[in-house]
C-alpha cells in the first residue's frame, strides 16, 4: 500500500490565498512546512506571487529591493516574443544568459484543526527582507526544538541559492538566524533536539562538473555551524530515485529508526515521494529505503499544474494514535494531504547494508 | 609596482619530481601551500600525474580505487579520435556527457633553507585515500593554529568538488578531519588562529542557476563546523576580476588588517593576483583592494603551460624582516615565487567603504 490521498485534495489552491498586494496574483501556494502547535495543525505556506499579467504581448517578472525596509517588490518586463527570451520553463525565463524567476516566494501561515480545513492568514508570516532573499523564500521545513521551532527555508538571490534559519516560538514574531549552507544549497531539514550531544541535518548541495544531486548529513554544535558532511543517500539508476534526491519532511522518531519522506525525480522528469530510515543513534547512517515510491504523481492536481508533475514534501504531522498526515505541493501550484499510519510505513521500508550504503565518507 | 619575479623562476618544474610509480609522468607540481616551519621554508606541492601515454593514438586517464588501502590507481582509455570524446579542456576530458581529470593529484613536501632553492621528497606526503578524494587532492592551503598545521585541501571524486581538513604537527603524520565545506566548494583558507573566540575561513562556493564565483566567508566554534556565511569580496565588472574570484594565499596579520593574496579571472580567462585587506577584529569585513593586480600571467612561464595564462597561489611566507615571498603556480604546470615587502603590499590597496562592499550579509 501507499499513501491515502485525502478525499477533499486538493486542501489549498491559489485561490485561498490573498496576495500581498492588489496589483499582484497568487500562482502558487506549495511546498509548506507543517507543524502541530497547540491544538492546531500549522502550515507554512510557499506563496509564490507575480505582477498581474495584465498586457498579454509582455511579460512581467518580480524582484525585491530588500536594501529598503520594508523590502520594495521591483520589476523587469520583455515583449513576450523577443527572440531573447526564453519562456519554455514557466519557474524561470532566461534573457540573455541570465535566469528569471516568473515569481517572487513569501511565507505564509494557514491554521487547522482537524488537519484538512485550512484556514489561510491574511498577511505575510515571513516576507523578504535580506540581500539573500532579494528573489524569494521558499519550501519552508519546520523542526520542534524545545520551546522553539526552527525553521530552514531556501533564499534566492543574486548571491546564489542558499538554506537559511528563522526561529520562532509562536509564528508571529520570526528571529532570522542567518545562512547555514552557502550555495548551492536546498531541501535542508533539521533532526528534532540534540542526539547524542549533536544536532544533525539532511541537506541537498547541488553538482558542479562532478558530483549529483543526493543527500547529504551534516552535524552541528549549535545548529547554526555545520560540519562532519557525509554523503547519506546516493541516486539509484534505473528506478524512481535515478536522477536526483533531496530531503523531504522532517524526519520523525518511530521505534525502527529517524523515518524520512524524501523526494526522488525519474528520467522522465517526474518527482515522487519515497521513505528512508536513519539510525535512531547516528542519523547521518542509512539503514532503510523504500524501494518503490509512495506517493507519484498521478492525480490530475499533481499531475496537471503549473510545473506538472510533481509531489514535494517539506512536512508531515504525526498524532498520537500513529496517523502520517503528509503535507505537500502539486505541480507547484496548490497543497494536498495523504496519510498511513507509521507501522504501515515501515513495513515499506527495506534494509539497506553497508553495502548498499554511499562510500563512508568520515 | 608589483610582486618582484625571482630571476631563477620557475623554482620547481615537472622534472624535479619524480612520479609516485615508474609507469606514470608528472605533468604539474603547482599550486603549492607556503609555511615556514623551524628553519626552513615548506611547499606542500600539487603533484599531478597520469599514465605515461606511451599510444600516440589512445589517451588514458587515472583514478584511484579508494576501497583498498592503499589506494590502487586504476585507468580509462579512449581512442584519441573517438568522435564522442572532447579533449578540448588539457585538464579534464569529457566524453558522452561525463567529465574525466587527464590526472590525478597528491601532495608533496618541498623543502628549502633560502626559499629560493627547494629539495623535493621522493614520496607523497599526502596520497588520496577516501572515497572523496579518489580522483585527487589538491591546492592545499597551511594554517598555523598552535602547535599544529592545517591543511584545507580541495578534494575532488564522484560526489562532487569539496574542500577537506587535514592537520599535522611535523609534516610527517597527517591526520585528516573530514569536510569542511560540502560541494561544490574550492579556494578555502583558514585565518591564523581565533579571532575574538571563532575561527574564520573564506570560502568559494560555485554558482548554480544563481550567483557567480565570488568569495565567502564562514565563522567556526572549533574549525570543523562552519557557519555565519557571508559574502565577503564580489566581482568588479570589467576588471581583471570580473569573472570569478578566490581566496589564495592563507591571510596574513599586518598593521592595517589581515592582508590577503586571491585569484581574479578576466573576461580572457586569465587568472590575476591581486590583494585584498580585511579588518582585524572582524575579518569577514573587506576594508582594502587593490585597484589592480599584483601579478599577471606575462612572464613566459606563466603564459603558456599546460594551462595557459595563469598565476595561482595557494600560500606566502612572511619573514620578520617585513620581506614577503609569494609561491604560486604557473600555467598549471610549475611553480614560482615573487616576492615585495609588506609595506610596498600594503601602499597597493585602497580603501573599500560600506557602499563599495558586498550587500551586508547577517
Amino acid at each position: 500500500m501507499t499513501l491515502r490521498r485525502f478525499s477533499g485534495n486538493p486542501i489549498l489552491t491559489p485561490a485561498d490565498v490573498p496576495p500581498s498586494r492588489d496589483d499582484y496574483e497568487v500562482i502558487g501556494v506549495f511546498n509548506a512546512g507543517a507543524v502541530r502547535f497547540g491544538d492546531e495543525i500549522l502550515l507554512l505556506l510557499r506563496v509564490a506571487e507575480r505582477p498581474k499579467q495584465t498586457d498579454p504581448a509582455r511579460v512581467r517578472v518580480p524582484w525585491l529591493d530588500t536594501t529598503q525596509r520594508p523590502a520594495r517588490f521591483g520589476e523587469l518586463s520583455w515583449d513576450r516574443d523577443d527572440p531573447d527570451l526564453d519562456v519554455s520553463d514557466p519557474r524561470g525565463f532566461r534573457y540573455r544568459g541570465r535566469h528569471y524567476l516568473t515569481s517572487v516566494s513569501h511565507l505564509r501561515v494557514a491554521r487547522s484543526r482537524d488537519g484538512y480545513r485550512f484556514s489561510v492568514d491574511r498577511k505575510p508570516a515571513m516576507f523578504p527582507a535580506e540581500p539573500y532573499e532579494a528573489y524569494g523564500i521558499e519550501d519552508p521545513r519546520i523542526t520542534p526544538m524545545g520551546d522553539e521551532y526552527w525553521i530552514t527555508y531556501v533564499a534566492v538571490s543574486k548571491w546564489g541559492v542558499v538554506t537559511a534559519l528563522a526561529r520562532t516560538r509562536d509564528f508571529v514574531a520570526y528571529e532570522r538566524m542567518g545562512i547555514l549552507f552557502p550555495p548551492e544549497n536546498k531541501n535542508v531539514v533539521l533532526f528534532p533536539g540534540r542526539i547524542n550531544g549533536r544536532l544533525f541535518a539532511l541537506h541537498r548541495p547541488s553538482e558542479g562538473a562532478f558530483g549529483n544531486r543526493v543527500i547529504w548529513s551534516a552535524a552541528s554544535p549549535d545548529g547554526l555551524a555545520w560540519g562532519s558532511h557525509r554523503v547519506a543517500l546516493a541516486l539509484r539508476p534505473d528506478r524512481w530515485d535515478c536522477r536526483r534526491v533531496g530531503a523531504g519532511a522532517v524526519p520523525f522518531r518511530t521505534s525502527h529508526g529517524w523515518l524520512e519522506i524524501y523526494h526522488g525525480v525519474d528520467d522522465g522528469d517526474r518527482y515522487h515521494l519515497g521513505l528512508a530510515l536513519f539510525d535512531l543513534e547516528r542519523p547521518d547512517v542509512l539503514i532503510g529505503r523504500s524501494p518503490k515510491p509512495v506517493l507519484s504523481p498521478d492525480a490530475p492536481y499533481e499531475a496537471t499544474g503549473f510545473f506538472s508533475g510533481v509531489v514535494f514534501s517539506c512536512g508531515a504531522v504525526v498524532e498520537d494514535n500513529g496517523l502520517v498526515r503528509v503535507y505537500y505541493g502539486c505541480a507547484d501550484d496548490s497543497m494536498a494531504v495523504a496519510e498511513a499510519t507509521v507501522d504501515e510505513l515501515l513495513d515499506l521500508v527495506e534494509p539497506v547494508g553497508a553495502g548498499a550504503r554511499p562510500a563512508a565518507l568520515p
